[in-house]
């Protein structure tokens, strides 16, 4: 829907808004409406943040997730395996990883993933610094991208770059979820899990 | 989801986008991790944005409508009859009744609604000013507020506060919605469209 806005700064906030994802331009004018009904002070921190957002954010230098040091928490921590990369696309992927406490290597973080439609070739992503580390005595990396078409390219890819340099190249499990009745299970998924299938007594 | 994230200047901008409406802290992450991804001119401007919407927004004087002048371009358009004002809740509802370009009067936003709910009571809302320009050669105020219960109060106040002012006070009609079939309407609805009932070549 077309609409005519009483003020050019209205117009521009709701325009800036609408240049987010999944955000249309009827949700952009109830969010600066909502902001207007805001006290002064918040709209002002809000607008800082995102100011702050442009000049101070940082990358690790060693993995490259967001980080407010150098160095990013998970490889400054002295507890963390070192020898171990866990390889992933985005910052919101270390996250979920952590969030499962279940790891305790340390990450690389791509920036992205090997898509020839949409034009990212190996250069554009953290391939190089990955290389890098990967001569530095890691025991095994761990490739923990998506089970998609661009995820085995991607993997493929890096398994042939780093092979050479590491003993140990893995790839998150590729099976039934937990939960899944088998009649729903597509066919791809479970042609995997009867090939990769594991004794009984780990599960 | 509970998340641990890796840097505190991100958890500050993931908080933020939060608290704006309809937002959960997933998309806000998202949302966050997409302007990452921008270049930083471009944030900059949208924090600045932000920052001029908390400084710079104003509301015309006559009307409430936000406005870039004093007085906004509705209020200050000499075609415009300012005999005839529609008494709308909101900002947005003045932009959807203009782009009907059905109507050729001028506005007064109230800014919410009688709603003793919320704690909303008269003297919250722009009614004392509607008061004054009912007093100034009002010919006719229409009240276009959302048919409701809180819309139906709001209407009522405003009735008996008008009236005495101003020779005709009228309300959007309430009806079958154009592409309604009968057998889904409600029933309040129904026995209004009837009592309400118009001569079939006015249609």
């Amino acid at each position: 829907m077309y609409l005519t806005y009483p003020s050019k700064l209205l117009e521009e906030a709701v325009n800036e808004f609408s240049k987010l994802p999944g955000i249309g331009s009827k949700t952009a004018l109830r969010l600066v409406l909502n902001l207007l009904r805001q006290d002064r002070e918040s709209v002002e921190y809000f607008g800082k943040t995102i100011l702050r957002l442009a000049s101070e954010i940082r990358y690790c230098r060693i993995c490259h997730n967001i980080s407010d040091e150098e160095i990013c928490p998970v490889c400054s921590d002295k507890r963390r395996d070192a020898s171990i990369i866990c390889v992933v696309e985005n910052v919101k992927d270390v996250m979920i990883i952590e969030n499962t406490r279940q790891y305790s290597g340390v990450y690389h973080v791509l920036g992205g993933i090997i898509s020839p439609m949409e034009g990212v070739g190996p250069s554009d992503l953290n391939i190089a610094s990955l290389e890098e580390r990967a001569q530095d005595g890691i025991k095994e990396i761990i490739l923990a991208l998506s089970a998609t078409m661009e995820g085995d390219t991607t993997n493929f890819y890096l398994f042939r770059k780093l092979n050479k340099f590491v003993p140990k190249i893995s790839t998150l499990a590729r099976g039934v979820s937990i939960g899944d009745e088998l009649e729903y299970i597509d066919e791809a998924t479970l042609v995997r899990s009867i090939q990769n299938r594991i004794p009984f007594n780990t599960v």
